[in-house]
């Protein structure tokens, strides 16, 4: 950010204060990342309308958070009893609150209302934009969407996806706040829909449905494969990363060069299932025999391990690289 | 397999002789993959047309094997003078020559003279069917396609696409002869385009230039989304494991229920962008521009770091499943 910002900057200290609005899955688990990252964790208030707020979290928050791990307490959360004194001091306002457009209109035009002049306001949608969210309020500048990989307090992405409304300074104090916390968020440049992640990820399924209708894999098969390739490629190396690496010396053009034409003939080839297509109670069937009842909380231990790996050697090779 | 198995059985010991014909950059990482494994290096026989074969072996293959983790060496390997003597004693037989049917339909015509009469035949092929290879062949009963995910001596994917004059006793050898060597080797039941995986991530990859070609994120963001959401995920959990515990007790049907709308939106807005389509100069210059020659070697060793952990782990949950 210039010297000659003039936007008022979110302290990224003891002072910060956090506001969640929603305590479903994701609004819990953006809790939990908080309370292990705030240097106080009075610093974080949570708002929600449902009744028996204060037991609910200490019940439920403890499957996301472990005080072991972290000085903060989840005792330590400011519960507000109403929407102006949830927000009225907030520096960074997070709603994770259900997936309808009216409802979340009508939050940030009451938001509005109280929280400070400079406050960043932020959505968890996966799929409403800011500038649908935004329409009755009276400035529009303030509101993005901060969209995790669930769940947020484990994966490291965060979507950030203004609407044309945005002030680009409140981009880059969003950016700069999860950056400084260990995330990475990416700046999406235009409202598309679903963003990126889920478009990627959903292309990919897309294939997998197809390939497993024709009875080519079975859903274990085709996980088995992802594990056993993309998986851990993409975790250390993207994909035009790799297929950069791939082309050799001549890079991503020596790879379409050398394979473009096997490439071209997959996407020729590839399925085109829909939603609702018929393929559902098979897969559906595959699925709940495979795998029964997944244990999350064994994928996200596993899932922590690898990542703390990736985190590792990205901190030796910026070490490196910062080298004189 | 059954007891009553017909077929002759592939030694998984110190008698088992593997022949490798084709010492390209594949050829070269199966020969560091089976020097790592094989109990006797002396085991080992490459042949290829190349000119001082095996002058180029010794300069070549310290890229891919060390034998500082190993007590093989690469001197143990047998260099054949003709194909004869390459594959005569072999008890399997894999070629990683040009992707090219004339060559590999005269090939496996040529190999059939001289082979034991139960050698396993593979070919490493990326999109050339057996059935096509076979076409020269007497007896098309022994031949299947292993292909690997690049680098087979680092990757643990194998997939096993065998024609449909494939015996299945030699798909079992072949299966149990990768599980046996700690890989996970996937039988995929027809003989589709591109097989599974790289149809998979093809997939992918069209939705990712399109979306750097819409402008909506760059080359490296795009690879640091992947690396920060999917990456991880589908190396601990494949997709249709991952959306079915996202579905909660539900499963994968409840996935489906609450966010399908989501899904389909994605899949009717995704691009579909064709090889050489205008996209490839904006695209491989972003790649060259943030990447420039990628360090594969670095890559390869992080990537050992997370299938380590992953191998660990999977241990660690086989012990507790099998515990009484």
């Amino acid at each position: 950010m210039s010297d000659d910002d003039p936007g008022l900057r979110v302290p990224l200290n003891k002072d910060l204060r956090i506001t969640l609005i929603g305590t479903g899955t994701i609004g819990l688990s953006f809790a939990a990342f908080h309370l292990s990252h705030l240097l106080s964790p009075s610093q974080l208030t949570i708002y929600d309308v449902r009744p028996n707020l204060s037991s609910y979290i200490s019940s439920a928050l403890p499957q996301f958070f472990s005080s072991k791990s972290s000085t903060a307490s989840i005792s330590d959360i400011r519960i507000a009893t109403s929407l102006q004194s949830a927000v009225q001091d907030a520096h960074i306002i997070q709603e994770s609150g259900p997936e309808n457009l009216a409802f979340k209109k009508e939050l940030w035009a009451e938001v509005e209302k109280y929280a400070l002049e400079d406050a960043l306001l932020w959505s968890s949608t996966s799929g409403i934009p800011a500038s649908a969210q935004a329409q009755s309020m009276i400035s529009k500048s303030r509101l993005l969407v901060v969209h995790p990989y669930n769940p947020p307090h484990i994966m490291p992405l965060i979507e950030l996806v203004p609407s044309p409304h945005t002030d680009p300074h409140i981009i880059l104090q969003t950016q700069e706040f999860w950056e400084s916390h260990g995330r990475v968020p990416i700046h999406i440049k235009k409202e598309t829909t679903g963003f990126v992640a889920n478009r990627l990820a959903f292309a990919l399924l897309r294939e997998a449905i197809h390939l497993v209708n024709e009875g080519v894999v079975n859903v274990g098969e085709l996980d088995a494969i992802v594990e056993g390739s993309m998986g851990p490629r993409w975790a250390v190396a993207g994909p035009f990363k790799s297929y950069h690496a791939g082309g050799g010396e001549g890079g991503l053009e020596a790879f379409f060069r050398n394979i473009g034409g096997t490439v071209q003939a997959c996407w020729e080839d590839a399925g085109r299932v829909d939603v609702g297509g018929g393929w559902e109670e098979e897969i559906f069937r595959q699925a709940r025999e495979r795998y029964g009842k997944v244990d999350v909380g064994e994928r996200d231990r596993v899932t922590r391990r690898v990542l703390e790996v990736l985190r590792e050697e990205k901190k030796k090779g910026n070490e490196q690289t910062s080298d004189p």
